[in-house]
């Protein structure tokens, strides 16, 4: 299986992707020399990966000594059974996933503006309904906790976008898989279906 | 926010979570010292953690220059609105999950039978309705590709679980969350509000 098959190239799509999913996974290189690993609710926005936390916490040690670090989103769709193509060997079995992978710089944010405008971006995802004064350093009561919190700023130097619908398949394989998923109708299966038919390389050809 | 707070320690609830979640995120450090992450399916049996992928694949060459590994799942569970608990200020908005965090050694299975064992372990996850025949090394089906797949073992050093359900919220806090949680009845609030009740520090010492 090549990477480069399900690559992604559109930026629109990922920035959809990297709006809609609310958290993702921090990879950091700790003092005795271990990655280490942080689930972790973010926002994306003006191009950056923005999260929060406290100034205490072990990854903000880790990003203070070495701000190289990656960070992933992935969402599994579809399990697409090996009995779906082969009635015998378990090999075929497989899931369908959409995933975004960064490098960049981590640095802990300053600017108390900037601060309250990657909190916003943050509360805009996970409270889009509202319910909450307007974020801001002008205001009093947020003042001190914009102090308090520590915000960090992935300055992205690196995506790759892997959205994995079975593009390598044959056709007829394709819609053999798209028609089961339709009858199986499992909560991801019609959302996986629709990916398929949307990623296809034949769709594609047929939109370029 | 201390992590001590949230921290599980009963092994059975770890396995239960590990056992039903399919996807993780395996951290290593790659050539250039950066830290590398990748979402995949894995296995949890025996005590250790499997995975599987291709022998050329990036995060096969990085196993085998450094083994030192971070491995993380997540799962979350509901967004609990700021408003909840605050009429104006935006802070108080949080989400619930449960967490397991990995290190270890990683390291390429090289026995055939330990590989149809981790393979099977992730089938009978994926695919627990069968449709398969016995991964075996003696079925001669299967030989070559369990000659032809790479199979990861991650020996566990240390595992830590954080599972985020208010448990250091005040008792009246609490009550008036999964009142709402249940009154709203998104996807996952009613999970969210039986955990809340499951972990919440009251519960756990009438069980003790």
């Amino acid at each position: 299986m090549r990477r480069g098959e399900f690559s992604i190239e559109e930026q629109a799509e990922i920035d959809e992707f990297l709006s809609g999913m609310s958290f993702g996974f921090l990879a950091t290189t700790g003092e005795d020399g271990f990655p280490h690993i942080t689930p972790l609710n973010y926002a994306y926005a003006n191009g950056h990966v923005y999260f929060h936390g406290s100034y205490r916490g072990e990854k903000m040690k880790e990003i203070a000594a070495g701000k190289n670090v990656s960070f992933a989103v992935a969402k599994e769709f579809a399990i697409i059974p090996s009995y779906y193509s082969d009635p015998a060997m378990a090999c075929p079995a497989t899931a369908f996933f959409k995933s975004v992978h960064i490098r960049g710089e981590a640095e802990l944010v300053k600017s108390l503006q900037e601060k309250a405008e990657a909190l916003t971006a943050l509360m805009r995802k996970l409270q889009p309904e509202g319910g909450y004064a307007l974020i801001s350093p002008d205001d009093p009561a947020y003042l001190p906790e914009l102090k308090a919190v520590s915000v960090v700023r992935i300055t992205i130097r690196e995506l790759t976008a892997k959205f994995k619908f079975g593009q390598n398949w044959e056709e007829q394989k394709r819609v053999d898989v798209m028609e089961k998923l339709c009858e199986r109708n499992r909560p991801d299966d019609e959302e996986t279906a629709k990916m398929m038919r949307k990623y296809c390389p034949a769709h594609s050809d047929k939109n370029n």
